[in-house]
């Protein structure tokens, strides 16, 4: 197999503080060689290699694990998002006007639609992505959109329990029932986790835990979206269920903090959702500060964060959450993977999956120095250009 | 001369109401016409043309007329940035770091600079932009970074009082003196207006008077910096002496926003450096509300605002400044063109500069809908792509 090194990096950070300085393993003036899609070194600058990336001081990094997406959906909400800009309210509801699409969309058009966002969130460095059902809601569109997931990512997640469609309204642990039955049968095959939308307007606690441990009986992992909206009982029911992770996290009693701090569970930061909703950013410095582990995910979805920029995901994270650089850098890249339990992603360092970011700039530091400026230069996945 | 066409326009903003629907005079389905540097038509789609651009439904709008830029300097505050990100305040002092580089920069290297900076501006659909000195703080240093700027743009801006060097620190008079006499008519002959910082730590009201008149005397328009970091004479100053604009409007008493909808300046809002400065975001719906103009820029600078993305700033006007997407995209392209008296600018009508951006996008709620997201397909600027 032929050797990939990207080579005179001005500043190489691997997540790895046994390789180099601070938390984030920082090497000056160095080289990272790629061999069989993986990292097989990392060096002083000046290697030999079959093929050559001359990165001219520039910044390496590993590449973006974005590990909550709903990239399988049809149809617009800009119209809605308009509205709330002009001061309408977001509302968990939102959901079923995709879900109304997405059920008319064929696979090959949901699949073709998936592509053109997993081609844009490749070209803003994303380098591995979660992909979330949920607009679906019933358990022939679930299925199909897992199975489109699939052919996108081996992090599938199964999220029936998004929200109640509208022929369940009347009798919602009907449709609870339904996902936790012939939907998780049907969608199961193709996923890696189980999700549930813990908020008012989508499902209770007791909803999600009755969904996440079918889930979990089926051979999956756990995540729970939760806390988004107001103060809630997703997060300790997260850290409870001794889920991966338990995302949004906008709303954070102290018996929340001190739960992540005990438990497992990683808290995964959507800040591109708080930014379109005009909700509070979260309280990072608190949940890190009580020695949390923390990620952050764009959420790409149609109706909160449309968004596939990482990018502006830390600058809302540093800016307006108070993370510094490092701890947003590290959140977007080995926090997602250790939000997806992948030893093998978000870092740069010997036997890792090769995916990086070559940036136009000299530090990370630019993606909050210089907001809004395209910044990924290269990206590369499991030791190739793409 | 060959005539260019952008024909299979989805949505086409004129930024002129006789033309089409609503206050930006959106036109669906449509063709714009350049020959000539200039406009010449605006048509149903299906047009004849010696060049034809195929928008395939996307949306075509005035290229972004950017009011406020500090584009030539030398040198790198990001370690600053970082530490303000970390808690430390934002102080007016941090120019004179980058005046001691920038004195010691070539005109040649400040022009490659400057050069890079604007195609990186370019490519995200900045079509026309105006350019201070500022960071030269003597004679000579000043005289040449006017030189440069005026290589790059005929809205070349004299900010010989940006803050008072280090030199001057204890008499300050003595370098306002040196603004209005020999600084003044060294730079004047590359200038087509004068500029000062309006600022606890940089001037104050009377030396802002009093170079603002030294310039009007030498032929130049008025700008001001004003009310950034705190409420101040700034832009009552600018109403009473008609400039063109008074520029950042953070800090708005009433009387101020009286003053704005009364006079004949215009309100240039600059939320990129609030962004970078942890600074609130300007009122803008009290501004706008009141009857009076305003436009958004970017700033480009390096310690408050290295950003040449409008985009971005189109996004924080929304979501934090609460301007509607029309009231932002008016603001970034007719609305700065306002600001520097350029009725030629920042409207795709006939005989308007033909200056124009094709976005990635069906409309341009897509700035806010997807921040970050890189949106500028191609750049027109006088009927030529770049």
């Amino acid at each position: 197999m032929s050797s990939l090194a990207i080579d005179n990096v001005g500043l190489l950070i691997t997540n790895d503080p046994s390789l180099g300085d601070g938390a984030l393993g920082e090497v000056r003036d160095a080289a990272v060689v790629f061999e069989d899609g993986v990292v097989v070194a990392v060096e002083r600058a000046g290697v030999e290699a079959d093929e050559r990336v001359d990165a001219e001081g520039r910044c390496v990094i590993p590449g973006f694990v974005d590990s909550h997406t709903h990239l399988v959906f049809a149809g617009d909400r800009s119209v809605e998002f308009a509205a709330r800009m002009a001061g309408a309210d977001y509302e968990a509801g939102g959901i079923r006007v995709t879900a109304a699409a997405t059920r008319g969309a064929s696979a090959a058009e949901l699949e073709r639609l998936a592509r053109e966002r997993r081609a844009e969130g490749l070209r803003a460095g994303i380098t591995h992505v979660e992909i979330k059902s949920g607009y679906g809601l019933d358990v022939a569109a679930e299925a199909k959109s897992c199975e489109v997931a699939a052919a996108l990512t081996d992090d599938v997640t199964f999220l029936g329990a998004h929200v109640v469609p509208a022929e369940f309204e009347a009798d919602p642990d009907a449709y609870v029932a339904l996902v936790c039955g012939e939907m998780l049968a049907a969608c199961a095959p193709s996923c890696r986790w189980i999700d549930a939308f813990c908020e008012v307007g989508a499902f209770d606690a007791d909803q999600c835990r009755t969904v996440l441990e079918a889930g979990r009986a089926a051979g999956l992992g756990l995540r729970l979206h939760g806390n988004q909206l107001g103060p809630g009982p997703g997060v300790r029911l997260a850290v409870e269920l001794e889920a991966a992770s338990v995302d949004h996290c906008t709303y954070l009693t102290d018996a929340d903090v001190e739960a992540l701090a005990a438990g497992p569970t990683v808290a995964t930061f959507l800040p591109a959702t708080d930014f379109s909703t005009r909700q509070p950013y979260p309280d990072a410095r608190r949940v890190i500060d009580a020695g949390a582990t923390v990620a952050l995910a764009t959420n790409t979805n149609p109706g909160s964060s449309n968004t596939t920029s990482m990018a502006f995901c830390i600058a809302l994270a540093v800016r307006d959450m108070h993370m510094t650089v490092a701890e947003a850098v590290r959140a977007a890249t080995l926090g997602g993977a250790e939000a997806l339990h992948r030893p093998d992603l978000g870092r740069l360092t010997p036997d890792a999956r090769a995916d990086a970011i070559l940036l136009d700039a000299t530090s990370p530091t630019d993606f909050v120095y210089r907001p809004g400026v395209p910044l990924v230069r290269e990206t590369f996945v499991a030791g190739r250009r793409v």
